[in-house]
């Protein structure tokens, strides 16, 4: 038996029919050259075999004189947890997308365990898919993908126990799977995790730390509304996700050329899609959108201090020219990185809650009462530089499935993998008609900075970036 | 936009996370013969073709200063509302109702049309299956049932369309494929559902229904109080869902040469399998479980009045001999039909309220706070009596799923088909573990019965049944 954390229960106070609070993973798996038909139906009966999870997989909740705990479940039943699906013919990715969103929407049963795991078998061209989900409660998306990760393997002859049976020892053996600025984040948020006994006193902490913030820069970004937007309306219980890969070598390229951080280059991208997406839907506000970007900072070249800061990024949207969009966005984020380089403890806390609870995180952001500090999450998640096996499959793309909220009707999550950034947009079905466009819009502005890089290349300086026209 | 009406609004009111009032049916359809790989997409396009249902499966909640209402939903998605499905390889029956639990645990947004209709392929043999929900507060059992059938045919050529889009007329034209208690209920339901303004009021006329019949009926068996049992537990979120079919001419066999009614051999059936299962957990009464029953009584032989009544049935479950236990069974329920053989309108209500809520009817039922008035709701809803088909196939299942609530963790309904009892049974998945077991057991149960009408028969009258005992 164990208190929940003030910032656990908090997860659990927070969900509503509406805004169930997991997270999940959805990964693309390529079973061995010589799988057998039944190969899935396989891997599910060996999953089934870990039929004792260690904790906290093995917990569920349980309240005692009104106090939250978490109770070993002396009648775990794996198969409630380990479930096996298909996709009808022909089995195609938006077939796939659409019984994730329908997943995704569905809430976990607090009776058992918060976890579950789905392995989803027919799909065209004979990959596997794995969606993987836990309450926020049990794992923030950090750990869970530091988790997951540790359950993989370099070689797909070596199979590891999934999540769930990981020995404590395994978990902690094998840090250069990660990247490093993941394990930073974990070990701050676990140090500082046990500080706070009761949810108000995290509340009081991040406004604190946020005025303390705004205080000390008059002209920073959040010291300005965003926008009203669609993004920013009361949610329905409905998702769309949509998933897609984007190679990561295309975005240095053009990053490098154009003197811009893979970041820059995924904001300029998000910036493009939602720039042209609210045009199509005749709702693009005049003021730029405002996204919160949790990052890593590094303050020099040592290993020791990696820092994460929730930067206010403007997206820029109000503007046609893509070049001039770019400029915005870099300043901007080179401005908020300047300004964050060394974070305050409660900053860990910031970027928890707005990653996990972003409508909560926007509450405590914003300057005043019912005003927005920002429009959405955007997030980059380091994933592995080595190519992955997991149960002898081939990973072919790991893509988060994060958490809406009311007045958060949109999330951006990508996660780099070796060579390709794996984008997982998470919306609301009901805000956001016709959202799969962005996908499509993604790719557009990548292209975009590829021609802006081109034409930096081809003059042999970044006029593209307007430092000569600034 | 149409206010609710108080029952509705009930339904909307009382659902509970763990605790979803949403009714389905499972439908097991035969393909034609000559269908091909496609058929199961095809059939979801064409189902899908029909985009613009009518009233009220258009129609979603709204709420406009403190008061629900149905507005009609101008961005309607069929989509959101079809959805296809396929289950793993082999396709097990097994496999199917592992699905169908999982999904009937799953609620309905409320931010769209509160019904949903699912296809599932791959199942093995070639059956497609149909999992169709709708809430509660858009239809009862009895409105569902009487819809979806009237969207069936006699003749695998007439296609007509799905529920959702059956034109009134269209609704109204085919009584005879309804067996005639249906449309009683229905008539009765309609006549006396919009005199109540307000959920209390139906409390009240509940509450005044059922204290004059005890008052009058001192011996009644409502006012004794139901066992205490695993049955009446707070029940998690989680639902397992079992099918079967018995054949009717067993039981009705059964039924003559022991001189008992379909309802009775039913509820024998039930009472052996609960004691048995509850045997095999440790977990019998010392006291005879107690059944809700919503049964129609005929006065007279005229066809004008057929009348609804909740039946309360002693099941004899602390009784080992089958034949005393089916003395018992057969007695209560006699006694309960004679007394109630005049029902009055608020019976009707109780009816509905017992369907759909049974954690509120033990409330309203039972004679003391915190007693139980029964444990548990068997029905059996008068189905199709000619072969039917839906859009071209043949309809070889069409098993109901109830609703559970905290304190009823089981249900047992079956739909008479033809020529077949279809059993759908309805348990939290954690307050009644290995309950699959009952379906074996319901088949024993009526082995047993069929033994001792052998033994009838075979010396000539019914001593089985303890008549001379007695």
């Amino acid at each position: 038996m164990k208190k929940l954390t003030a910032l656990d229960m908090g997860f659990i106070h927070l969900e509503r029919r509406n805004q169930p609070l997991h997270v999940a993973y959805l990964t693309l798996l390529r079973p061995p050259a010589d799988a057998s038909e039944d190969f899935a139906r396989t891997l599910v009966a060996r999953l089934r075999s870990y039929a004792s999870p260690l904790p906290p997989f093995n917990q569920r909740l349980d309240s005692r004189l009104g106090k939250a705990f978490w109770v070993e479940d002396p009648e775990f039943d794996i198969e409630q947890h380990v479930i096996h699906l298909a996709l009808p013919r022909p089995g195609t990715m938006q077939q796939l997308l659409a019984m994730v969103s329908r997943m995704h929407a569905s809430h976990l049963d607090r009776a058992y365990p918060l976890w579950r795991t789905y392995i989803i078998e027919g799909i065209e061209g004979g990959q596997i898919a794995v969606y993987s989900k836990v309450h926020h409660a049990v794992a923030d998306g950090v750990a869970g993908t530091r988790l997951f990760l540790r359950s993989m393997s370099l070689t797909p002859n070596e199979i590891l126990p999934p999540p769930w049976a990981m020995p404590p020892q395994g978990r902690r053996e094998r840090p250069s799977l990660l990247a490093a600025p993941v394990d930073g984040v974990v070990k701050l948020a676990n140090r500082f995790g046990g500080a706070f006994e009761h949810v108000p006193a995290i509340y009081h902490e991040l406004r604190k730390s946020m005025r303390e913030r705004r205080a000390g820069h008059p002209d920073s970004i959040s010291g300005s509304d965003a926008p009203a937007s669609i993004l920013n309306l009361p949610i329905s219980a409905s998702r769309r996700y949509l998933a897609r890969s984007y190679p990561l070598a295309r975005i240095k390229a053009a990053g490098r050329a154009l003197g811009c951080t893979v970041n820059d280059v995924m904001l300029a991208m998000c910036s493009h899609a939602l720039r042209q997406y609210l045009v199509d839907q005749q709702a693009l506000p005049a003021e730029p959108l405002i996204a919160g970007v949790p990052m890593s900072t590094r303050r020099d070249r040592s290993d020791v201090g990696n820092q994460i800061s929730f930067l206010l990024a403007n997206l820029g949207t109000h503007i046609a020219d893509p070049a001039e969009r770019l400029r915005v966005i870099k300043a901007s984020v080179e401005h908020s990185k300047a300004r964050y380089a060394l974070m305050k403890p409660g900053a860990i806390l910031g970027y928890a809650a707005a990653q996990l609870a972003p409508g909560l995180a926007n509450m405590l952001f914003a300057p005043k009462r019912g005003h927005l500090a920002f429009n959405l999450v955007i997030s980059n998640v380091p994933g592995p530089r080595s190519p992955l096996y997991w149960q002898g499959c081939a990973v072919e793309g790991m893509y988060p499935v994060s958490v809406l909220a009311d007045g958060m009707a949109l999330n951006i999550t990508a996660s780099s993998r070796v060579d390709t950034l794996d984008f997982g947009v998470l919306a609301c079905r009901r805000s956001l008609p016709k959202v799969e466009s962005l996908m499509d819009y993604l790719e557009d502005g990548l292209e975009d900075i590829e021609r802006l890089a081109r034409m930096t290349i081809a003059v042999g300086k970044p006029v593209a970036l307007g430092e000569t026209a600034g």
